[in-house]
């Protein structure tokens, strides 16, 4: 394990990390004071694509953190922008809430309801079968097929709901192709901050209390890892794994900037 | 590969074997008829789970084939046997279509909207996400896990559509659990035409088109199978699978009754 250090660029995952659903992790609000009084504004880096980055940006400032929108990188902006550099002019079929609408929207992506270039899937509480069909067809007939994120489930209050993984395995299963993730594990969040800032990669951390997704992400794209142990994985389970973070903190409060 | 031999029970599929879609298979009607004229009553046994029995007996009769309703063994028909005779008194939360409805109440088994001991899956073009998220909490509170076929597509004049197999994947992915198909490749469907007539099954023969679902059935069960080459699988391939049907003929006009 490696000791303390500064970096420049710090990429903050959001639920488990600095919130928890509808409540604060206590300790985020003074780490992002800190980090902004030593003026580094940080990423938060989420794999949610059904809010806007306004959403996102208010959910924050609820807790008392503030965060600027430019810096809210969630899983549908990673997408609307991979699409723009990667595949540019391309029409876009899509499903998905008013985050990834807002998200191509926001990149100019132009979006058609057939004879799609690509297909990019986002949770959608508003899911039907002609939509998961048109997927399916549209991936049949060669349309590239792109999705937010892998997570077959998140925690309600009623317990867990499926998630965009699960819709995008069913589309998947179905048209017999594999998607291409956006979200963490996968790096294309933090390769878009990356080449969107021309920042240094050992210069950049990700801290996240996902061993799965967050510090994945990290370890796949060759960056610094913060551990917290606010969420999902617990800090003894995350010891045990053969790659361990760079650093494993019970919270935000735990680390000095 | 043997030679030809009678059988007391002919188990013939659907889509692929009686009829394509929605056109006959022509030499079905007549290969139906030689059975009744010999006194053999057929059994039609389909993965079809959303439509009633009524309804495959009509559609079957547009193509000139006679059918007894109570000899249309269709994976919702199975699904409540199944569930009367190895769960009775349980209560189901289904997903599905009029088929699977029908089948339900004909066995007088009891529908929940929670709180259900199973949880059974057919296809469903009213599919919500609500309905997906039901089926989800229910299974990881403990409820068993019962879907009428793993079928991930079907053939429609827009292309291949996502079916049953694939909404089933999408729940079982999300909740982690796997479940129980009732469908061809699985036996159930044989094993309650078996256990209600009382048949050798020596006696029985299963003929279809489809190698990975009929064939496989058939040979799972531990009966005689007959290959025809009018729908999903080439005469061909299936003669190169290790486990090769009964018989392999070009239609249903090749097998003199």
């Amino acid at each position: 394990m490696k000791t303390k250090k500064e970096y420049q660029t710090y990429c903050l995952d959001l639920d488990g990390t600095v919130y928890r659903g509808t409540e604060a992790v206590e300790e985020a609000a003074g780490f992002v004071q800190r980090l902004l009084q030593k003026g580094i504004e940080p990423f938060f880096v989420t794999n949610n694509a059904s809010m806007t980055q306004q959403q996102l940006k208010d959910k924050m400032a609820g807790f008392g953190i503030t965060a600027k929108k430019e810096r809210i990188m969630s899983s549908a902006i990673a997408a609307a922008k991979y699409i723009k550099r990667w595949y540019p002019g391309r029409t876009v079929y899509m499903i998905g809430s008013d985050g990834l609408d807002q998200a191509l929207r926001q990149e100019g992506v132009e979006r058609v309801q057939e004879k799609a270039d690509i297909v990019l899937m986002g949770i959608d509480r508003n899911i039907t079968y002609d939509k998961l069909a048109t997927a399916c067809l549209e991936i049949r007939n060669g349309a590239v097929f792109l999705s937010t994120n892998q997570d077959l489930a998140f925690p309600s209050e009623k317990g867990f709901l499926p998630g965009n993984g699960a819709f995008t395995t069913l589309v998947s299963s179905s048209a017999d192709v594999d998607p291409v993730y956006i979200g963490k594990p996968e790096i294309h969040m933090l390769e878009a901050i990356q080449h969107e800032y021309g920042f240094e990669k050992s210069q950049m951390v990700m801290i996240g209390d996902n061993y799965d997704t967050d510090i994945q992400a990290g370890i796949h794209f060759g960056i610094d890892t913060i551990h917290v142990n606010t969420g999902v994985s617990r800090m003894e389970t995350v010891l045990e794994k053969k790659q361990v973070p760079s650093f494993v903190i019970e919270n935000l409060g735990f680390w000095e900037v």
